[in-house]
């Protein structure tokens, strides 16, 4: 059986992990927690990285500190998993969702403007597979609108855009505020983790205080207060030393890791053209303001019935593809409380798209005999 | 140096950690969480072991589980951590203080019903120290008017109580829901780690809803529906295995831990008992109704100044003594939105208490150090 994902160890983790307990830390914020953020501050530019204990919890700071209030409306696009809008929820913002485009599962950016309203308090963009949104046109639409722009970077690390300006930026460096995942599946991961970005100076301070609880407990270690407690709402955002030692592992590895699943990536692409060429499967597009970070390869299929009948072929031919989001706008749960609406490419997408395996340890025999077995498919098809 | 804290390895923490590499599933919920889930609900009879991030997030869970609503009134201690009521706020409680016992820094079982007005909804009950609130006189107030008990029992695990029944039970095991702690202060640790304990029938379905971020996926792993998807609020409360295999080796050495922890508590308290028998400081009590489990050894002296100059006296002499908590119910965020109350126990606890260095590794040689510069503090004054 080739499965869909593997986790990858560099080898240094554990080495790590004992390094922490050895420094008599292995709660939050310690060595190798500031390490990390340094290294995404150092390498992608960004103003303040805050490690937290998932790309969820991660959402939520950005929340609270929007100030997201009941009865706020957020804009996020339905193809997306449940954390993007959950996390808003939370804070009691009515959800209201965006299209996809067509030519790819990111949000449509010009229909954003259609939705805002006087209630509207922010625009959730999620760069699908890592692939940016038009950020030209999100800044613009926000900017007119005093609208806050959370980029859902979740699988976006290593990525970047290019806009007007013809400046490469690095994806989570745009928007007001950014989340990234190190879940498991992820290019660099911690089994479960995330890391909030944030590059609007007004929300830096808060931020440090939301992530200890709501207290300020980081002022007090860097002697700004004399003594430190309860200031404000917040929660145990902070992931474990544990955590940070092993991502910091993964960290130091991460050209290596690019280059092999850009490697894998490729070698999918190359493989499947022929069949894009005769039209019988759609591989994903990288527009031209976007890099690829080989974080995810998809094929879209043509209907919902070919989707099905190609996961149970590779199933039945031991590999493990899988589909991917469920439209939230159509949700039961969204449904009990909002009307229905039509978002045909959220559903198309929902219906249509198979992730294919992938992940630093997946075989070049494996690649090409998945490659083999989707030909056979569409040969028998 | 002597630090107040330090934590231990048994030996087995990253052995268990590249088995979960090895596995394949460093992710949430795989084999160490559920072998971790069992080992609680076996041992202490708990109806349903849920993992969580933090003690943070077990409380965040029970908030939401409640369905606590803005306008909803929770009744709290102020001797205690942020978390403890953050987590209800977090949802729009209006949180109503009641002090401490004059014995115990433990709330003050009998202050709780004049506290009760129409609105409140839940008792938050701190067992401080790992010492038995009286959970007859708290359980009959609840059961009286119609509130949910969560008990806050980060400091707790391994400890006790015995009621009127004469039946011994865990701790945890009592209330509506509990909230445990594995912070890299506590007797088992994983460096940030928490659990929710449900004991109450129906919130079990929908602790698992919200804890895997407001999806049915554990249900859909269980084969109870054929696939899941958004059903609910929730957030990603569940660790990674890389936490879950630290703490399960932990658990395994818990007697051991135990056994170490409470020799110490009791080197300190036959060191210290003449100091109390001169009335110089007050020793922990452990109330007829609970067990000691050994996780904090404190002091309380007569006034703030004393506490003060013991403090700075022990920092002298290469001793990191702590004090704790600071009252909630003084904080400036607090009072910002609420009247001043008056809770005098809480504010004592807050000046005069001080918690020793304590952990497994404090060798007896350091004991008798520190047992020696108390006395020699309060033989100079």
């Amino acid at each position: 059986m080739i499965n869909f994902n593997k986790p990858y160890l560099t080898g240094k983790e554990t080495k790590y992990i004992k390094s922490a307990v050895k420094y008599g830390h292995i709660s939050g914020n310690g060595f190798y927690t500031k390490e990390c953020q340094r290294f995404f501050e150092e390498r992608f530019g960004f103003r303040k990285s805050i490690l937290t204990t998932s790309c969820t919890d991660a959402l939520e700071m950005a929340a609270i500190l929007c100030d997201i209030q009941p009865g706020d409306e957020v804009i996020a696009p339905s193809y997306t998993f449940v954390s993007t809008v959950n996390a808003f929820i939370l804070r009691g913002a009515k959800i209201v969702f965006c299209d996809s485009r067509s030519d790819h599962p990111g949000i449509d950016e010009l229909k954003i403007k259609d939705l805002i309203t006087p209630k509207t308090k922010a625009v959730v963009v999620v760069h699908y597979a890592g692939v940016a949104c038009d950020m030209d046109q999100v800044m613009k639409i926000a900017k007119e609108n005093k609208l806050y722009v959370i980029e859902d970077a979740a699988q976006a690390i290593d990525s970047y855009y290019t806009g007007k300006d013809s400046v490469k930026k690095p994806l989570g460096s745009i928007g007001h505020m950014a989340a990234f995942s190190f879940h498991e599946t992820k290019n660099i991961i911690s089994g479960e983790g995330g890391m909030l970005v944030v590059n609007d100076e007004r929300f830096e301070k808060r931020a440090e205080i939301i992530w200890e609880k709501g207290t300020n407990r980081s002022a007090f270690f860097k002697g700004e207060v004399d003594k430190y407690g309860w200031v404000d709402i917040g929660s145990s955002f902070l992931p474990s030393e544990i955590i940070a030692a092993f991502l910091f592992a993964q960290l130091e590895n991460l050209e290596q890791i690019q280059i092999k699943r850009k490697s894998i990536w490729n070698q999918y692409h190359e493989g499947l053209k022929p069949l894009e060429d005769q039209g019988k499967l759609r591989l994903a597009k990288i527009p031209k303001c976007s890099t690829n970070n080989a974080h995810m390869f998809y094929v879209v299929c043509r209907s919902v019935e070919e989707r099905d009948s190609l996961l149970t072929f590779l199933k039945q031919n031991q590999i493990n593809a899988v589909f991917h989001y469920l439209s939230l706008h159509k949700s039961p749960f969204h449904l009990a409380n909002n009307p229905f609406i039509n978002l045909p490419n959220s559903d198309f997408y929902s219906e249509c798209l198979i992730r294919l395996p992938f992940y630093y340890e997946l075989k070049d025999g494996d690649i090409k005999r998945i490659i083999a077995e989707i030909e056979c498919f569409y040969n028998q098809n």
